[in-house]
């Protein structure tokens, strides 16, 4: 029997919040909390609740219109969005900031791993006990061989678009760039997530700026 | 004379997709492009074309239906936000996190100055040449000395939300948080970045996920 959740066309923004939503219902689990309404995630999230709502109605089986048991939304969430099925991925770029990314001290939940490393640089090129670090002539054979589907790229700004080429040629289908560039992808199958930290600077500068400004 | 900028209100949205499409503009403008329309704005950014254009039109000088002129776009963009009215961070964590993050190679943009970090294990307290690193219990001191606004969290998981809290009683109005857990805050003057790096696996396999299962 095909089942229902193959089925389900669900907005790219919706994914998005809903990926976000399953991480802040995890944390409620841990605090203990076992149920939750609209309004809440709403105000938690930033958007309306209605929108919430909206969201959660695309999986089918989580709705009851009278508040979400945490447990079984975030088993839904993690079900219909296929959180287990892609969990390996590799980094170009074993500099400082590749190197804190990989260590296992949370950054990426348990539910992902990233296997292997990739650095242009010989001296990066030691083996971790928890990761094989391997040049990059070695990209398209280790993906090919882990099936590896999503990709991290901590290189300098300079070669971060051409390591995004490669990557999607070698057939990464996930991107997250850590890398101070803003990287589009023109391909509706390769996904990307630019960590931007100037970005992030901008961002809180002008919703402060903004306030005082209303406030005044 | 009160400048027209100060009376302008942009809702949050508007002010988090203008403050992506400035260092959108910024790589745009160091690859040599002068003008730019609203269409090629809106696929860059992944939103509608109109939504873009409402965005900009907040910012009453920039409109001209016809396409913008890169240059202008942008100084109009950091004039209307604020960008260079707050410009000093601190952080909290000088683990190996932390000092990735203020070390000055391009993560964040010449606009903004980490001025202090702050930790609790005395062996981080070493003065670095390009920042002063303190223990916590200076935090309000040289918060209120330094007219800080912005703090970033680099602390392990279990500290986070105490410390945003420390963060908020200093009087930081912006916090950027990379420690792995989301942190909301029920205050309208402050506002908080969460950048949680396991989300983003979360959300890349699920926008696959959902790729592969619509394509089959």
């Amino acid at each position: 029997m095909e089942k229902e959740v193959d089925k389900i066309i669900i907005p790219k923004p919706a994914i998005v919040r809903l990926s976000t939503l399953f991480v802040l219902l995890e944390n409620l689990e841990k605090e203990g909390q076992t149920k939750i309404f609209s309004a809440e995630i709403g105000k938690l999230l930033g958007v309306p609740s209605h929108t919430i709502r909206k969201d959660i109605s695309f999986l089918r089986q989580a709705g009851t219109g009278n508040g979400y048991e945490i447990s079984n939304l975030k088993n839904i969430i993690a079900e219909y969005l296929g959180f287990n099925k892609y969990k390996k991925a590799c980094i170009v770029g074993m500099g400082r900031l590749g190197t804190v990314i990989t260590t296992k001290n949370g950054f990426y939940s348990n539910q992902y791993a990233v296997v292997a490393g990739f650095d242009n640089n010989p001296k990066k090129l030691k083996t971790r006990p928890d990761m094989e670090i391997y040049p990059m002539d070695k990209l398209k054979e280790i993906i090919d061989r882990e099936k590896i589907k999503i990709g991290i790229i901590t290189v300098p700004q300079k070669s971060a678009r051409k390591v995004a080429n490669d990557l999607i040629e070698c057939g990464i289908k996930g991107i997250i760039n850590f890398s101070p560039v803003l990287i589009e992808i023109n391909r509706e199958d390769v996904f990307i997530r630019n960590i931007f930290i100037a970005g992030e600077f901008n961002i809180l500068s002008a919703l402060i700026s903004q306030y005082e400004t209303n406030k005044l």
